[in-house]
């Protein structure tokens, strides 16, 4: 019976994380082709992600009072929050994102100067927002490897756009410069999110927290 | 024995908070008097911050797996991991306030035009954290109520430095421009979490959850 709980609590933080990466998708999309629909789109899904999340937590708060689960079951269940939270979070941010694209439209939130680079890292953060419903579906700790160093390209990319901005060939206005600073920002709190999780799930199945942290 | 327990993680959340405001009120007034020492000590305080919410979680943890806790305090163990979760993301953000001050020292990251803004900024996400420390402390619903309304004024805030920076009499480089935004934001989110926060304690307080939702 217990069992089935927690298949039910992974599941559900499964589609949870593919929701995400839905409207990551998304917004990836309406920000870098001023796509006012699929903003529209994005934004509506992030509203609706929070309630899902939470809706895990209440059925994890559930099975917490209805079992007495033992040390290490208790870990999975609470890791499941912590999990839950950060996929709410991603999904807040992803719809951050498309508010850029939706508040600039008809005109692009993207400077040219910088569409290779956000291009670049919205394919990343999908990337890893799939590879993230892979690894909480199969709890692959490889794939918690190489969510690492795909995150290490998505800070090197958002360093890359303040080097640009803060350089002398950065002749965008001020709206442009707010835009990629906060988009940039966005981008990068989502792969850390999933680094994040990824760490919470190599914690549980192999307990070497240390060994993955740097 | 058990709400010995509880007491516990009460006073060890009231101290992380009280250590959080520490960082908060060092990173404000480094960012607005460029006070390098001040910066670096924010900086410290936020990197013993996180171990220190980590050490909660893991009591948390400890108490459910020793204890078969009723549903009632069950949510109120639940209620503790979001609540460290948030005290850590809050002490991170204020670090992040310091480090923008550290990059820019001997420079002011603050523009003469934002100085009262960010001051006033500053000051509510200060008062904001004390009052914080003290509903952890005495669970007072109506000071989750103060607590909204201080945030909003924040969000104003927040508001108007965008309008400022999109106006044009705005005449600041790009790099004031960048600081100016993600330090707006910082401050925006640390005001975000201790509303977070204060609604997590009016729930478990009065049970009356969606009243408190705008």
């Amino acid at each position: 019976m217990f069992q089935n709980d927690l298949a039910e609590v992974q599941e559900r933080l499964v589609d949870l994380s593919e929701s995400v990466n839905d409207i990551m998708e998304k917004a990836s999309e309406a920000f870098l082709n001023c796509d006012l629909k699929k903003a529209e789109e994005a934004i509506a899904l992030s509203e609706i992600n929070e309630e899902r999340a939470l809706a895990i937590d209440e059925l994890a708060i559930r099975i917490l009072s209805k079992e007495s689960p033992a040390a290490r079951d208790l870990r999975v269940l609470v890791a499941a929050l912590r999990i839950s939270a950060s996929l709410e979070r991603m999904g807040a941010l992803a719809g951050h994102i498309a508010t850029i694209a939706r508040f600039r439209y008809p005109e692009s939130a993207v400077p040219a100067s910088l569409h290779n680079t956000f291009s670049e890292m919205g394919a990343l953060d999908c990337a890893l927002g799939k590879r993230l419903t892979e690894l909480l579906r199969n709890t692959d700790v490889d794939l918690a490897r190489t969510i690492q160093s795909e995150d290490a390209r998505v800070d090197e990319l958002h360093r890359s756009v303040f080097d640009l901005v803060l350089s002398p060939d950065w002749k965008e206005d001020a709206i442009h410069t707010v835009d990629v600073t906060l988009a940039s920002r966005y981008h990068e709190r989502f792969a850390d999110h999933v680094v994040d999780i990824s760490e919470k799930v190599a914690y549980l199945t192999t307990g070497e927290w240390a060994e993955l942290e740097e």
